[in-house]
């Protein structure tokens, strides 16, 4: 049998050889961290390299992620479908092994990582999702979901604003299997980190209500086992274990300093590094003995099998709610979720409701929630303002973890880690609610959703400057174009009670990617449709008001400014002029629509379009044109009642009648 | 004389009718911390009402900004120019009474605050500033930088990661005469903190190297009175005075729950807590005696006058120090400054060189920082990757604060708000280094300095794909254009060294609003230019290369795809088409140029157009209008080396022809 530092020493030639070949990447982490992941994955972690996707696996979160080739090293030495040849690709295009792990690409990859901070508030997430999920289905003698989540993070993560968020809310929530390893090893990019990180950080997640096991020796197995063996003994508190290590450990000549951070080492450290270790083998060559102890995929089967077993027992006594978790764990919607929804959307219309388009919200959640036992609330201590409850929340609390509903606290970006690592655990629809101004404060984790394509919603209300008195510190004049600008982010502002809930029922339906829900804080007016129109508020973008002819103009509009659109074309057909009102909720969706319909309602010979929208121009110019024009705001709003406001930036019906006419006269003139 | 309960009860007063009128406002701070603040400012802050913009008074931030009522009591009472009736114009439309304290609307507010945790982040870069300013200045003998800084904070800026962030480095830096005060009501929004914030608060901060003063009672003045004696005598570590106080302390039936938090109270609860505070006085008016022990004219002009008096003497012994601290503090910039860079700008030009954008703004910072003494560099730990530092650069730390840089660690966010502290405070033009792609951690601080008009600088190195094998978590493909839509916002990609020059010298010289300067991780070529097309750089978008005739097509350009833009034009041109190339580095600083330059430089006529930028496309539109195209990427990129990214995604020289020559065919065919 190797011994311990042989098999740690397998990661370190590993990645030091992978990062050399690509010229790229960060052998610090990969070798300080080799000997704490060496023992955890050889003697805690439950999973099975053969199904990644298990239910009941133990998570593993790798927050600083930079040092992916750790965490590949992982994969590969135990069993995962990542061969060598993968490993030769690292950091190469499309290959198995990119440069910062990324969901999707490499199985076994439970979160794309790399900004730091997040992979940690992302494993809060996961734990949280265990938690609930036990609750939702164990049974007595019956357990189902019971696992631990383990994440790595290094002083990045720490000096990040979000870790405190995140782990502070962890404290209050006793998440007992959750078990974070800090590795401590003093270096950032900038070097030693005395001179701008001097926390006591044992203490400060004390102050947190953590269990911390301080001074472990991060290159001693012995004292990574008693660590891991006293977090795992301890249910009500998380766990930090803090390890003291050496940055770039077994690279005798740059270890213990920033050089080892982020470039390769070169091919002579590599030597002295291959001397150092006693690792004679030749870049990429594993033994086979070492092969053979790393390999979980003995213990993977096992541990798999044992727990499906179980499961079929389960099934047998709570064939329901062994279904429903299967069904959850997949990501499926359930059965009747179409009609009911669909149903729901009808009823909207049929009852032509004005409301805050945040009411509307509510109630869309309310109409919902009753079919999707996967629906998870929150809100960053907005509850009340958002309206994210709905008569069915409940809020799971460690005393009771059977609950659908959260208070966050005043942590908008934690919230939407942890809803990402909720999505990413399975078993959840999430959404959570803050101002849409502080989506400023979340955008990273909003990006992430995205670029992991994951079914996170964002309910982001008080929109524009409909807010009113809180003046430009909370009214978000830029956000709503800034959030369509993050690919694969698609953002609805709906117009009124109709279109809130068809957004509702589209993102809840997406399964791959994120959506941000605009709402209002104002009442809109209701618009009526018929039938084949309310069908195709779905496709983002559709005729809410035609006329009888070829239009003279189009305005386009979203959100609260579709009232006014209104008006405007109305007023307009009585001066004899044929207007064109198009709704546009969701511009990502209306993108994906065929050419086709999309010239349907924007037909490519009516140029004489204009815009408006309560916010920055910039984006719609590929809609209206050199020769159109947008009514919006460049500028930031002021304090005072929200109408005020309308009327003081211009957007009344009469200002946009005048644009809509200065177009048209332009276009007489120009032609 | 009014006893101090009295003096309390006229904030109370105030706050609660102003916010009762306006029908809108948070009187849950205002009442909960009325005691420490009269006991702070009575009693111990160093300011003149007169003169809001003295160098040296006590700086005072108001953290959880919502409870905006608290300072404009506070102003009114102790004699800047905010009249009653300025208090009864509470909320309203271009009122000096804002919903948040509003920076330049109303004298005395040293900041815009309200996004919850940026205040006492503020505060840290103020207190830096203090430091560094008496470091540079202060002679034997002769103080003139001498003062505290004040911070009131909430639960809710307590939970927010930037608090962290700000909070730790605080720590580390052992700024002394940084003291705040904790607001420990135990309410926020949606109700008792227990369930989402259950910090140990003193032992968190004492994790950070903080002085705590536990336990104070907030509604005490003498408890309050001690632990601000306390805090003054520490002298090398911050304090924080942990206050428990009774939100909305004084109005009887709703004090210490969230229902005073941030609705008026109502004329019936007014009525109570006038009775519960014997308060008989009508709305809006305070007993003269009141005004009389409030009055800060009398001691404010005499402190002012004192310093006034040492700054005399100090400008005697050491007149060029004195001119230059005054000049520092107006924000003027050296006389020599305008031929210094420009100067500097032509030996760009003539070396000619090509290089990594990151690497010019190096050059540009050596060029111009020997003349500006008020640059402060930094670098959320990235440096040698941001290359920040220049020759001169000295890193400022406790032991020695006369220096002009410093090392953040891993906060984005921190270093942002803590450089519009800095600004704020007077004296710098701060810079600051990230990733592009990690201003998304510190988005709301940049919209912050936007919305205040701060030059605060952001250096915002690895653009786009070129970013390489790090991957799409790093590759900033939408931020360019996102940062464009803050308003106030100047966004500079440069193309070459000569464009990086320029972008640095209009970004110190703008006095108005701060600007990204977006830097390349790998290397661009020189773009030659005549004398008059450097002149032209600095108006954001200039003809680069022009046809002889009328061009045939127009291709716009920023940053690393001018190179390719030029290339593609001269393919062109070699096959008889006549492409103009426009290189646009910043697209704010061309909108602001006059319609008659804006026309020279994009003829209407010439509507033959393509935009072309390594990033979301959405924002050209309104240059290419509907007949255009850009060559962009709506979509993350993905981990490979640099060069072959763009390949990948299209950004070749051929691609480019190609899409330019089919807009020129689509628009013969619809000709």
């Amino acid at each position: 049998m190797p011994q311990r530092s042989e098999l740690a020493n397998a990661i370190r030639a590993l990645s030091m050889d992978a990062i050399q070949k690509a010229n790229s990447g960060h052998p610090g982490a990969p070798l300080g961290m080799a000997d704490i992941a060496e023992v955890l994955w050889n003697d805690y972690l439950v999973h099975n390299p053969a199904n990644p996707s298990w239910a009941n696996r133990d998570r593993f979160v790798f927050s600083n992620g930079h040092g992916s080739m750790l965490l590949y090293s992982l994969l590969h030495l135990s069993g995962y479908d990542v061969t060598i040849d993968d490993i030769k690709q690292f950091r190469q295009l499309n290959s198995k092994t990119p440069g910062h792990p990324e969901l999707g690409m490499t199985p076994g990859v439970e979160s794309t990582s790399g900004p730091l901070g997040q992979g940690i508030a992302c494993a809060v997430g996961m734990a949280v999702a265990e938690k609930v999920l036990g609750a939702q289905y164990n049974q007595d003698g019956h357990t189902i979901m019971d696992h631990h989540t383990y994440v790595f993070m290094g002083d990045g993560c720490m000096m990040e604003g979000v870790s405190h968020e995140a782990c502070s809310l962890a404290g209050t929530l006793q998440l007992g299997k959750l078990i974070a390893f800090y590795d401590d090893n003093g270096i950032s990019i900038d070097g030693c980190v005395d001179g701008w990180f001097t926390d006591d950080t044992p203490r400060r997640f004390q102050s947190y209500g953590w269990h911390v096991v301080p001074g472990v020796d991060g290159h001693d197995p012995e004292s990574i086992k008693d660590a891991i063996e006293k977090a795992r003994s301890e249910p009500d508190r998380p766990t930090l274990i803090c390890c003291k290590t050496v940055i770039g450990q077994g690279a005798p000549n740059v270890c213990g300093t920033e050089k080892c951070h982020g470039a390769p080492l070169g091919d002579d450290e590599i030597s002295c590094a291959r001397d150092a270790m006693s690792w004679p083998h030749p870049p990429f060559e594993i033994p086979e003995l070492v092969y053979a102890s790393w390999s979980a995929k003995g213990s993977g089967f096992r541990a798999e099998d044992s727990w499906n077993a179980r499961f079929k027992e389960y099934e047998k006594v709570y064939p329901q709610l062994a279904a429903e978790f299967t069904r959850r764990m997949n990501g499926e919607l359930p059965d009747d979720f179409d009609s009911h929804a669909s149903n729901y959307v009808d009823s909207v219309d049929a009852k032509a409701e004005s409301l805050a388009t945040r009411k509307a919200s509510q109630n869309a959640i309310e109409g919902l929630a009753p079919v999707l036992p996967e629906f998870f609330g929150g809100s960053a201590d907005l509850a009340g303002s958002n309206l994210t409850r709905w008569s069915g929340s409940k809020i799971a609390v460690p005393t009771d973890w059977n609950g659908n509903y959260m208070n966050y606290g005043v942590r908008e970006f934690a919230m939407s880690v942890m809803m990402n690592g909720m999505v990413l655990h399975g078993g959840f629809i999430p959404y959570g609610g803050t101002f849409l101004v502080f989506s400023d404060y979340a955008r990273n984790a909003m990006r992430m959703s995205a670029l992991m394509g994951l079914r996170t919603l964002y309910v982001l209300t008080h929109d524009s400057i409909g807010v009113g008195e809180d003046g430009p510190t909370h009214q978000p004049v830029e956000h709503v174009e800034s959030l369509r600008l993050i690919p694969n982010m698609d953002v609805w502002r709906p117009c009124d009670a109709v279109e809130a809930a068809v957004a509702w029922e589209r993102s809840v339906k997406r399964d791959d990617g994120p959506s941000s829900l605009i709402m209002s804080r104002q009442a809109l007016p209701h618009q009526s449709r018929s039938a084949e129109t309310l069908e195709q508020v779905s496709c983002g973008g559709y005729v809410l008001r035609d006329s009888d002819t070829t239009p003279d103009a189009i305005i386009i509009a979203t959100g609260s400014e579709v009232g006014l659109a209104m008006e405007a074309a109305m007023t307009m057909e009585s001066t004899g002029s044929h207007v064109r009102v198009v709704s546009m909720p969701c511009v990502e969706v209306f993108e994906r629509q065929s050419e086709d319909y999309r010239n349907q309602v924007l037909p490519p010979h009516v140029t004489t379009r204009v815009a408006v929208e309560a916010g920055v121009t910039s984006g719609w110019g590929k809609y209206v044109g050199l020769e159109g024009a947008v009514l919006g705001m460049d500028r930031f709003g002021e304090s005072a009642p929200g109408n005020e406001l309308f009327e003081y930036f211009g957007f009344t019906p009469d200002a946009l009648v005048k644009l809509v006419k200065r177009v048209m006269n332009g276009k007489k003139m120009a032609a």
